[in-house]
């Protein structure tokens, strides 16, 4: 790749052919606006990609900078036609043109890098490095909505394709699945092969045609039984699998986003839907579509709702304190006079405490009751594993995906912050507090 | 397929779940912009994409009209953030939400509508039938404008895929190419298949991943020992193929465009020199890289000119009454005494006619110079089917891809419309004319 | 091609590396089996072959027969092989010696010829001009008997690839089909099209790893409603298709072998059976799987039994006298007088005629009734096409693949000659006749 | 499968379609050789596979014993085919007849079981269990003649798809490297990457299209600048890969047999020629292709010959003493003081010794020399791994593949048990030894 790389920098030439130092990355990203760009536009893109990739940190970020600066919209331009607009506010035309106007130089500018061989992918990684600046340099965020309105463009759903990935998958994916799994951390290949060959686990990823050997986001399904309450026995090396002719639920153990450079771009909601109905005409007798999710904001609340909240009534903190004797999990007599106080606390949670933007607390619920899921089960020591104990107590609950309702549920959530929940979860907030439900 | 889309509409719910009289098209675009749409886009653009596919031609004008009328931008949305802008000039943020705010609601319809499997293909074809009422409905240029700034985003070079098109290509696709062959008809499979198969044949298509079966451009190119000058050999039934590592020159001889939807999208360009790199890697041995190309703008300048025009010389006017007489090209003595004024009057139609807009009068000269090729040689009697005659007299000409000199004659090309031309071809020109070309 | 050849056999080298002619094919052949053969099998093999395309048809005639003459089993050897079975007539392994003695050394010449790319191709053309000169050279036949014998292990079933053949086969293959159709001719790409585009219609084959482009046997499929009695409208161009999904009947109206040099390996009973399993398990509704079959024999049995035969009932005969007034088809009188007496002749001809070994007369008969058919319906007026009206006086038939009894007729009439029919069929035998079935 | 092949079993049914009990698996043998094989061979097929591989070990010991017992020839047939030939000995149809029957009635027993789905499979699996009972079992020999026959004419190398194996190759298929190499065990996924991925590694198989994810031998190539002369360097998970444009060598470090069901069909020898070809045209500047090989019998001869052999002279043995200490191969004083004489005396083992048979004593010897390559140097210390020092004190050897003198090389090999070694390894033969060479 270096020598590529390398020999596409040498051989830069000026218009006349000869052979010159390659210019600043401004530099060639004026030149790939220009006239010539139009000629060469993709051996410009390819030269460009390459400098990038050559170039160190330091001058990846001076060129963001460089973008957020000087590739916005020409301000002439915009002036010269919002007064159009203001001579004639009824032109339909004009606010047209004023649309054409305001929009920023980068735009077109990451159009035509994509020209290059492997664009698209720089594209994503450019927008990788640039949100991991933004902190320090918020004038890129400007550059970032144009990433964002683009990829949005080019990563709708119409555009991607869905694979099913299992043990005939070439290596070079699989290694990435492994990478990217970010819920249930992949111990090694035997682990993946336990989670993919099986005939009662599935897994499915959408890809983009651009981006050959790269999940955008990937789904892990186990085909089971019941609905699951804990996820150990999921992933055990030892377990027996079933028929999957006898299955009568997909479970939905683990979602991935992999590309940090396509953030804001939604693939969750479309994959488990299409997952939903591949499964649906693969295996008609699976009824029940459910997750087995984690709750990674319940402990984080918890202790500040122990230090000093108001939503727990008295007896149920009281009986939480038993979480502070180490091990509680394992002792059974401690773990079962904390089940009811958390099964309390869980739905006080999820039922009733909202962030200081009036949304659910924990981030994973408001992904599935955002895609019109409903909260069908709460699971006391669903996940006993360092992880789990630390972020939620053990606890794990399951989405529950039933077609028929789920753009109600999704409305009802969007529009009034409406919860779904099954009957079961409602039972357990304390009566004190389900008396406030009442209208 | 019918049935399909006729169960699609049936399948018509409102959001409580009860089957209901599918609303109409204008509506089912509300709705697909609205917060149903986030939940179900998948399922309303599928339900809008067939009921356009349903509904009869009157009312798909009517949409598309209605397209035009009520989903540009929001007036009032365009009005305040006109009004921070003035407020504050110098704020790039308020300028980028007025960008946001005129963009017409039109082109987040489209990005939803793609949603659907065979989204794009959907919005390819209500393109083409915008295009086709656009003389009788010029209000539709606003909507056309919003198709045309996607479509060039989503059919970016990047996006696309070239591949080689054979006689082991599926039959679907091939009956495409006969179908859209545009330059030199395909009369039946033996004449596909002699264009396909010989070892000294080649074909390139660009391909885009949503339009599975669908060439968007392609290429035919010929592998000879020399420049041709006559079309007739090259596509001879029981003309004796080439080995393909004794020639030396690739003849681009005809180029098609397939979808009129994706009309003022940029495709040629990018073919032609990607083919030029494939068969220099391919077959090292291979310099000479021309078309052979027809002048369709000729013989209808020749008649203006003939009729009242001032740039051809008397004495090549006068010669060029023999045209007149019919069969002229089958009569030796005739073709022969009319070559140098034919020569005469081409020179001058490519290097200084000009059109209203001062531009090259021949719009395959303008596509293949504002590539950046050169007009390297005129040639009599190169067509003499009856199209060919009727269009240019027989004229054929070769059009010389160099490399090395592609993006200097772009450039002279678009800035200062210089024609890059042989000298072999300014020698025809008449001495008188010449010298104006003098400095 | 040719150069290629010509570069392998100009390559021809002695063992010490020298540039040599070409040894004559019945040396190169022994070189093959030689010691020589083993460590430059591949590059030999290779040489044979182009050697075998490069030599005319006589030096390959005369190859052939030297084959046959001196590339048998060493009669030596044979003998040697002999005298220790005598000796030792109980020793297994004195038997198991006298098998390997007594292979003809063209099997290994055959198996070291297949190592050369293409060769298992080369060979099929080989036995397919073997069979043109049988006839006339019949020493040729021990040839064939070698070929027949590794053919048949060669083209094992288990060693076939069933394919979909459709409209995105690709057209290298699609012309062979066009090509090799044998039953009822396809007239160009349009009338294929119709054969394989709309979705009532299939068409299958086996295909054989080595011989990529190359479909062995091919069988064409409509999916209707009913029984047809009829082949025109089945292949009329401008017939409506209905939904595969409301077909009960899949119809195989045509099978065609290609391969003359694979005479005699049996693909067809395989291939009818596996599509039946591919049908059922694609369409659950099916229950039907049928021929309309042609009835090669008839007319020149009729012919036979009227000039002086006695199967046929006086009354039949004379009814039939009607035949020979030309246009009795397009005649509804005559066809009318014409019906009942056909359908006794042609069931006398299925179920009661036999050859002079014995057999079913019709070819056709004797392929699906020996796979497990019932002859299901006679059907006059089936085929009015010139070819059908001579070879059959237009009668065509079904035949009836019934997964239940298949095994059950295949033994009766391999064993004893019994011939399923259908009750209907069996009505139709004239009273007299179907008397002496009685046992 | 399992519960496939149970229902397999289930749906046994007499020929008149009742279900009964499956027979035995001898009496599923000689229905599928009779009549009722004919019409049902895949269902008959495909149930003895299931029974075969539902039965017990015990169970399928007996079945093999009774192929051994009575499918072979029919002793009858044999008798009178023998007198046939006795009373015309020159008849080629006599002998040919005889020829046909003294076929073992298992070989078209095998060729049967071949027609069901993974039959080709099961029959390998069949042979390999065979080759495991052999020893106590020698009736089994004639079984396995059979095996061997048709497996060599099934698995012909005319048959065999050659593919590159690298890290887009599915994981399926990567796995079973990993399980087969049996030169240089892969340790885990990171070690198989190494040999994988780095542009200077390949690796390529052998494939036979019946046996999917299954590698039938694969050789691993490292592409280097000289020949090596020790492993460790090549397998080094931290080494720097080259450009394999700067390679000049290609390395066959190590070639690997997978399928023990296929002892005896050669692949090793048609594979290795193959890759030469493959990568001199793909790398046209890649001159030399070696082994990199170990000498597994080297330390075992070398003892023998310490006890009490007469091959080395005196100061040699004497010298090899050292050999006895523990870590000599870390000791830099006693390594330096061994050279010489483990060369003397490797070169001795190479060019001299012989085993009972008259054979070169090394077995990968035997391989590389038998298909006409060149022992090129011998490397001290070459694999100082516990197995390395074991078997060959540490001694690895490069054999050459010289396309130009390979021929030569196997003939002479072949029929005169000659030698091709370098004059770099002969100057390693004692001066006394060297004598003896002269004729």
């Amino acid at each position: 790749m270096l020598t590529d790389r390398g020999r596409a920098l040498l051989r830069w030439r000026d218009p006349a052919g000869r052979v010159t130092a390659p210019p600043g990355l401004p530099d060639m990203g004026e030149l790939l606006l220009s006239r010539r760009g139009e000629a060469s536009g993709v051996a410009l893109a390819r030269a460009l990609v390459a400098a990038l990739e050559e170039a160190d940190e330091a001058r990846r970020l001076a060129f963001l900078e460089t973008l957020a600066d000087r590739f916005g919209p020409d301000p002439e331009a915009v002036s010269r036609a919002m007064q159009a607009v203001a001579r004639d506010p009824a032109s339909v035309e004009a606010v047209e043109a004023l649309h054409v106007a305001a929009e920023p130089r980068r735009q077109e500018l990451f159009r035509r890098l994509n020209l290059a061989p492997g664009g698209t992918a720089a594209l994503v990684r450019m927008r990788e490095e640039l949100l991991r600046h933004l902190k320090d340099s918020p004038a890129l965020r400007r550059v970032d909505s144009d990433f964002a309105h683009l990829f949005a463009s080019w990563f709708n759903r119409g555009f991607l394709v869905l694979r099913h990935i299992d043990w005939n998958t070439p290596a070079a994916i699989l290694e990435k699945i492994i990478r990217y799994e970010a819920v249930h951390a992949i111990q090694n290949w035997d682990d993946l092969r336990n989670r993919l060959q099986p005939t009662d686990r599935r897994c499915y990823g959408f890809f983009h045609p651009q981006l050959v050997d790269e999940p955008l986001i990937f789904v892990e399904v186990a085909l089971t039984r019941e609905i699951p309450d804990t996820v150990a026995p999921l992933l055990d090396l030892d377990r027996k699998p079933i028929d999957a002719a006898e299955a009568t639920t997909a479970v939905f153990y683990s979602i991935s986003n992999t590309q940090k450079g396509l953030a804001g771009v939604s693939f969750g909601n479309f994959l488990i839907k299409q997952v939903v109905e591949e499964l649906k005409s693969e295996l008609h007798q699976i009824q029940t579509f459910v997750t087995l999710s984690p709750v990674p904001g319940f402990a984080a609340w918890l202790a500040r709702e122990r230090e000093g909240g108001k939503m727990l009534p008295a007896e149920v903190l009281a009986a939480l304190t038993l979480l502070d004797q180490p091990g509680w999990h394992v002792d059974k007599d401690a773990a079962r006079a904390l089940r009811e106080p958390l099964l309390a606390a869980a739905a006080i949670y999820f039922l009733r405490a909202r962030d200081g933007k009036g949304r659910a607390v924990d981030p994973v619920a408001r992904f599935h009751l955002g895609n019109g899921a409903c909260l069908e089960r709460l699971n006391v020591l669903g996940d006993v594993s360092a992880n789990g104990l630390k972020q939620s107590h053990g606890l794990m609950v399951n989405y529950l995906y039933d077609p028929d309702r789920i753009e109600a549920n999704h409305e009802a959530f969007a529009e009034r912050t409406e919860i779904a929940a099954s009957d079961a979860v409602r039972r357990h907030l304390p009566a004190t507090t389900a008396m406030k439900e009442m209208p």
